[in-house]
């Protein structure tokens, strides 16, 4: 039995490239006391993967080249010397692009697969889901009646903000590529409206849909975008900063706001978070977004790449190209 | 008697020339029932007067082109036909750059003389002094034992913010231009460190000076500086922007901070603010600096030029070269 893994073979400069990958195959490990084997079924596939191969200071350590690349998924327990995971237990965990991982439970949590299939809790009951609640409630502070504006509105996070901003009484604007995923946002997630970059002036259409001002501005693209959000923001908004995808992949240095400026004529904010800092409270999002999950108010956009673990590197290159809706998930 | 001016003939692109003012001489009007006239005797030159030249939204509505030019100013009484305002009461106003100047009472103070020399009511004890105080305070919540930095650490603004974060127990590093400049941070105003932006590397100098990181930077400046706090926030860091000074006479587009993402990675904030807002509280800071100036603990900065009002334009070009240290008062 094999294990097979990428890792990381070179950092990209601009775009990842397929030699940035190096495929290994390796006997799959055996658990030391303390230690489990899982077998990986499904795996996360982040922008934010983009920014775990730059070396240099980030929210988290660079991945070193010849590592296993990151990733989160879920697997099944297939041979235990730990007391507190049995087999066949279902596990949520940072396992790396591999079919294998041994773990001694570091960073490990189990996952109620009677609530919902896998990947739901790689998405709207995982990180995306997290990041979408702790982003909007703490960081954003929306209150019912704001305007709240989100970019990469049909992305794993995206289509999570949106929804809870309108659950929570908000007018809702989401930002996407092109006319399917308006269409999904308007027909399928409930938005209120939705602009497809590609095709229309954000800032004029800004303008027309929040003519009092964007209150909350949740960010995952960063870019002109983030510069046409600047220029329409209301008195005291708040901007918070989850990602900047569009800038990801530059061969230069990433384009600041020019006009981030505006902030001083709103009394506005941008702030950052990392999801992980919530980890006491994810026990308080997981109930919500259950409950909200189980009465129908959200639902959880899921985009399933299958064919196993060689299809990693065009799934993540069709990614960074905008073609998932929802939850990108590889299934091994 | 003739009231001298100057209007604004042309919106600069750039830099300010003297082509974009127009030099007028009309008669003195005299006030109307309701109103009273003021013979100005200080204006306050501000880095702020160069967005108020440009057309579009901002914090204030631009001054048109044929208008007298904005600014801030103390003046005497000298005719009233106002219940509240006599003759001979010192006051401060949005007077113009103009020698005489007719008034309904909006937006002006009164000013005790007795307490300090008429320009400290433009700077310590007024617009400088309220911006440093809130900025400080409730836009950075500066606490004891923070590392704060500041930008433009020699202006108005800055030297009284250094100061004031330094009162309050912080680790206090100024930025400014020149050996001159430093020297009075550390010799006169008692900042901890500085750093000369035109002689040395802000970058390595900030990790020398701050190991731990920067928890709030005032930030009068923008640019390049912004850019190399941003490099080295603390968690948690708080920037307020109170100006970009750097970037106001820019011709192209002004320059974002490229590292904005940063603000993800250390969990900070950039939020804009008007001193203007806490117009409600401008008692309690008032209050508060007279009481820390006249027990020395703050000292007033002050750079008069004399000679009149036709020094208006040199005097303006001269502070956007760096040429003030602490607050530039025009002398009429």
């Amino acid at each position: 039995m094999h294990n097979a893994q990428y890792r990381l073979a070179s950092r990209p400069e601009g775009a990842v490239r397929h030699s940035n990958w190096l495929y290994t195959e390796e006997p799959v490990g055996r658990p030391a006391e303390g230690e489990f084997l899982v077998k990986v079924e499904y795996l996360s596939l982040d922008p934010a993967m983009r920014s775990w191969m730059n070396a240099g200071r980030s929210y988290v350590p660079p991945v070193e080249i010849g590592e296993v690349m990151r990733a989160a998924g879920i697997g099944t327990v297939i041979e235990s010397r730990h007391p507190d995971y049995c087999v066949g237990d279902t596990l949520y965990g940072v396992w790396g692009v591999q079919n294998f991982a041994i773990s001694d439970g570091t960073g490990v949590s189990k996952v109620d697969t009677s609530l919902a299939p896998a990947p739901v809790h790689l998405g709207v009951l995982g990180v995306s889901g997290f990041t979408a609640y702790f982003g909007l409630i703490d960081v954003g502070k929306i209150k019912e009646g704001d305007t709240v504006v989100v970019s990469a509105a049909a992305g794993s996070v995206g289509s999570v903000a949106g929804q809870i901003a309108k659950i929570l009484g908000c007018h809702v604007i989401g930002i996407a590529g092109g006319a399917a995923k308006s269409a999904v946002l308007l027909d399928e997630l409930g938005f209120d409206a939705a602009i497809d970059y590609k095709s229309e002036n954000v800032r004029a259409r800004l303008k027309e849909l929040a003519p009092k001002g964007v209150d909350v501005f949740f960010d995952n693209v960063g870019g002109t975008i983030l510069e046409d959000v600047l220029a329409r923001l209301a008195r005291g908004a708040r901007i918070v900063l989850c990602g900047a995808v569009s800038q990801y992949n530059a061969e230069s240095r990433p384009k600041g706001p020019s006009n981030y400026m505006q902030l001083l004529v709103s009394r506005a904010s941008m702030t950052g978070f990392v999801f992980s800092d919530y980890a006491e409270r994810f026990g308080e999002a997981a109930v919500q977004l259950a409950a909200w999950l189980t009465d129908g108010r959200l639902k959880s956009l899921e985009h399933t790449v299958s064919g196993g673990i060689e299809r990693f590197p065009d799934a993540l290159l069709d990614m960074f190209a905008g073609g998932n809706t929802g939850k990108l998930v590889l299934a091994l």
